[in-house]
């Protein structure tokens, strides 16, 4: 292990800048490396989970939804907040179930990615699921967003061309990738019901 | 083109939540397609740059930086935020010699990521810089971390196994596979100075 003592904040003291009615702000005081105090304020955040749900014939579910901050629609697989206790895989089923109407029986956690180091705690955890059927969705009021179907290649040839800049869809492409050419293994779970 | 408009939000009214010394959050209230209304709050960010230095033999220039939000130290490709009115490429320049004290003659854009398309208005351009020659670096008073360099091969585990989790640096992996294996082309500029 690599000595990071002179690389490592330590948290002097915290207060809640803003508590919104979707975003938590905070502002610690932190003793930097050379013994100086410096201020980091961030996002605390519940984490996420992102699902890349691939049909028996190999094309995947995908999204077109309206993302406020960006002013325009984005392609995304779908993803969502973890609930207050919520476990990961339970919530990785009930979004992709109340976003695309599908259930799946075969499920494999793939990583962990940060969206933003620097200014939230956020993770998102990446998952395929399989052996998918279709079922009715189940949107929030608040939420509208289109379900639609894309071949790997399709998804890779966006990535390249700035059809998906979400990082989050991205780095689901990378796993993607690299599971399809059989450089990267899954472990995949039968799940009962 | 789709049509877009059972998917698309209107803004109504924005209001200024927070101005921290780091942070700028702010609350819109919008329309919904449903023509309900909603608020949507988010972090108004001015965009960064990050940078796949490759040096001569093929090594990936590369930081270890102690990250407050996620309370360890990630593995990351160089990167930084825009200043006001600054140049993209400007901007790159700027941040691989501060971080990492290196100089490139040769640069490609990639292409761009939104790290957090709910909650930040943050883009990230992606960029790849070859030609390098070492120099001196020149980190800001508040700024500690690490430079080291590794293969892209090394680059491709660690997001495998889980040592790079940071989703601008997934990202980048994916750009420097295609672009290693072929699949993807950069149009590479070479600077005068």
């Amino acid at each position: 292990m690599a000595d990071d003592s002179h690389l490592i904040e330590r948290r002097l003291a915290s207060a809640t800048l803003l508590q919104g009615d979707f975003l938590l702000a905070v502002r610690d005081t932190v003793a930097l490396p050379s013994g100086a105090q410096a201020t980091r304020e961030y996002i605390v955040h519940p984490g996420a989970v992102m699902i890349i749900p691939m049909l028996d014939d190999g094309r995947l579910v995908m999204e077109r939804q309206y993302r406020h901050p960006m002013g325009r629609v984005m392609v995304e697989f779908p993803a969502g907040k973890l609930d207050a206790e919520e476990d990961i895989l339970a919530c990785a089923r009930r979004e992709l179930l109340e976003e695309t109407g599908y259930s799946a029986t075969q499920w494999a956690r793939a990583g962990v990615m940060h969206p933003v180091i620097s200014y939230s705690t956020e993770f998102i955890e990446v998952w395929f699921a399989r052996g998918l059927s279709a079922g009715t969705r189940q949107l929030d009021a608040e939420e509208f967003l289109d379900i639609f179907t894309a071949t790997p290649q399709q998804v890779l040839d966006w990535c390249r061309d700035g059809t998906i800049t979400d990082a989050k869809t991205l780095t689901g492409a990378l796993w993607l990738q690299n599971v399809l050419n059989g450089s990267w293994t899954l472990e995949w779970q039968q799940l009962s019901t």
